[in-house]
């Protein structure tokens, strides 16, 4: 008899790790290799905790309306599974909980600490003698998994931040002659700036915002800083700023970590757009505005890229269609063709190479004096925004599904995580 | 001779101010009785600087992308004249600037004060017998205009803070298991809650995002509100706040303004948000996220609302409509029919009787508790979001047009402003 599926969305969700749901799902439902697809409530904790959703009672609008609503329908979660080393009655709860669910297969869909998990959930069922084939969806908006041209979920952040850009910057130029003079938009990226190197794409000619984008990877020199500011206002009028939220000093601290205490002496939260504002207003006194896009970039889908969701998609049926080939413990990857015009293939890694590497942004992808990028940055960031892929709409507003979410009748004891 | 037409965008711009400008461009380039269109470069400032943008140097086709342009095709800027007793100057300056390049038509796109402001024109210039026909065209994100039953460019950013907060709320629901059960969203709107409110069309059910928005209207009670965070926390499993900027004590002090200071003593910008998120976090531990729209709300034009653009459009195309009837000192307005489905029309109301008048967000559309709008809110505010008006995309990002901004020859020696 076929054996059943199990699929874990895990970390921080995207615009589009729905569409990778979509993709494997309807893949599954479409090979009778495969028994039901049953999917972790708040990912890996679902497993854990023996709270499996069954995506068999989910009609076919409904799953096919995941290809085009944001966040993760079955729940995400950060929870990181150490080793089987460190914390072997995890591992042995999932196996417990696979064998009594007739799952032969689990799908990870997540970034990095998400691969690790799925190779030594491998590993490990294969020690135990219930072999599960374990296969990788990518999913980042951090865009840094290793061996894959790009993550789903980055195309759609860089697209609403590149529109974004584009559209508070034209509303700084039509207002900096009597008003605002400074606007920062801070967007994710704690370890690496491939979002706010996105930024850039807006930028069509010398002048055009941004005109400062602040990345992690490089160290954030406040006096050159400041000059830069004073100097783009005088020769453009206005200056648009586009930071990480990683934007960090020479010695590694955080901007956004200025030491700020409220009245009871609380450190107050950061956010490196108000510590930059506060710098730019104390030195030069312009009138600034701020805005921190936080959960919005990543749960836009009604910006999305129109590539990303299709690479989305596409993962989660080639990560289907590996296990059906007998593949285990690799990734589906995007495989970026060398010509001219934007191709992609979908390639495969082993989950082995892809787990804990970081992939960076290139140091050729920020222009020398560190607050551009260049024409190579641009060519392989580019093609990853381009197209659109609305939603529907009712009313005015998106209409994203919401999914049953029946659970299957639990048929083991309690798990104490 | 026809006379010519000045035309000027003031305050903050929108996403479809330019839609207006559109409309009355479009109307006047059809109509022989009138010359050319002349915009102040950077709104009243150009009348008073002689520095007219020549728009019939402008292509019928860049025209037409005003409609789908965001933000201030011209320049706008926050300057407002005193009355003639007080600057009896800047009105005859004015005036001169008209009569030197043959203008019979002052068109004012703005708010309150521009309203005032093109009612004052409009009397001085009879007073000096030089008669301007004056007309408004109404314009503000804040909706506090009265006599018309809404503003143009208050659609889009409702349209938007109403999406935001249903992807944002969808991210926080996937994620509350584990991580984030507390997500902030600040919006505009430092006097009146009506942006706010509009987030409260997210919610289709009693569960649904948000679960509190905070109105300037409604006295802040911190005490009352972390307890409704932590029952919504408790209740649902996470929490999402929508917050006008201009959320007040009940001593009228803003939440915003907490008192914080850098590492200086500088006073630290403030942010509802963040004030929020550090309330919450101190009394209940809860991990928080926030976000602050500032002017990404403002300039969205890629999401604006199909009804808002047509509004804004249909606004720039009265009022020159009204100029040709020979009315003056008046601006269109948007007249809501009494019928079960919404429909609207064109009407009309004396500027004396627009300016300095403030439409507050009536307590009726606010629920007894102070978090929430009421059906009939909702029955307001629901039409003004409907419909998408998407502009025209390449290579990923909205094709907005840059006009070229020709400046007619000066005739007149420099104003000292």
């Amino acid at each position: 008899m076929a054996k059943n599926v199990f699929y874990a969305q895990s970390g921080g969700v995207t615009a589009v790790i729905n569409a990778s749901a979509c993709g494997l799902i309807e893949a599954a439902r479409a090979n009778k290799q495969f028994g039901k697809v049953y999917a972790g409530k708040n990912g890996i904790l679902g497993a854990l905790k023996e709270e499996l959703i069954d995506t068999s009672k989910e009609s076919k609008s409904a799953i096919s309306g995941l290809r085009y609503t944001p966040s993760g329908a079955f729940g995400s979660c950060r929870y990181k599974l150490q080793s089987p080393a460190q914390n072997q009655a995890e591992y042995q709860r999932l196996i417990d909980v696979f064998k009594a669910h007739k799952i032969g297969y689990f799908f990870y869909n997540g970034g990095g600490d998400s691969q690790d998990t799925a190779n030594k959930v491998s590993q490990f069922s294969q020690a135990v003698n219930y072999p599960i084939t374990c296969i990788g969806v990518p999913k980042t908006v951090d865009n840094d998994l290793p061996l894959t041209d790009c993550c789903p979920g980055f195309g759609s952040v860089a697209k609403y931040v590149a529109v974004s850009t584009r559209e508070a910057g034209l509303d700084v130029a039509s207002m900096s002659e009597s008003s605002t003079k400074v606007f920062v938009l801070e967007v994710m990226g704690r370890h690496a700036g491939w979002i706010a190197a996105a930024a850039g794409l807006a930028k069509d000619e010398k002048n055009d915002p941004p005109h400062l984008i602040l990345f992690p990877e490089v160290a954030f020199d406040k006096k050159k800083f400041l000059a830069k500011v004073a100097a783009t206002v005088k020769r453009v009028g206005f200056c648009v700023i586009v930071a990480s939220e990683g934007a960090q000093y020479a010695d590694g601290s955080f901007v956004a970590d200025a030491g700020l205490k409220d009245a009871f002496g609380h450190t107050q939260l950061g956010g490196v757009a108000p510590m930059l504002v506060d710098m730019i207003k104390t030195t030069h006194g312009y009138k600034c505005h701020w805005a921190v896009a936080d959960y919005l970039q990543r749960a836009a889908r009604h910006i999305a890229s129109a590539t990303d969701v299709e690479q989305a998609y596409a993962m989660g049926k080639a990560a289907l269609e590996l296990a059906a080939a007998g593949k285990n413990a690799v990734m589906p990857t995007i495989v970026r063709a060398k010509t001219k015009t934007y191709r992609w293939s979908v390639g495969e890694a082993p989950l082995a190479k892809v787990a804990n590497v970081e992939k960076k942004l290139p140091r050729g992808y920020i222009t020398a004096d560190g607050y551009g990028i260049t024409n190579k940055g641009r060519q392989y960031l580019a093609p990853l925004i381009v197209g659109e892929d609305y939603p529907p709409y009712k009313n005015g507003l998106p209409q994203y599904v919401k999914l049953k979410n029946i659970l299957v009748e639990k048929k083991l004891t309690r798990f104490r995580l």
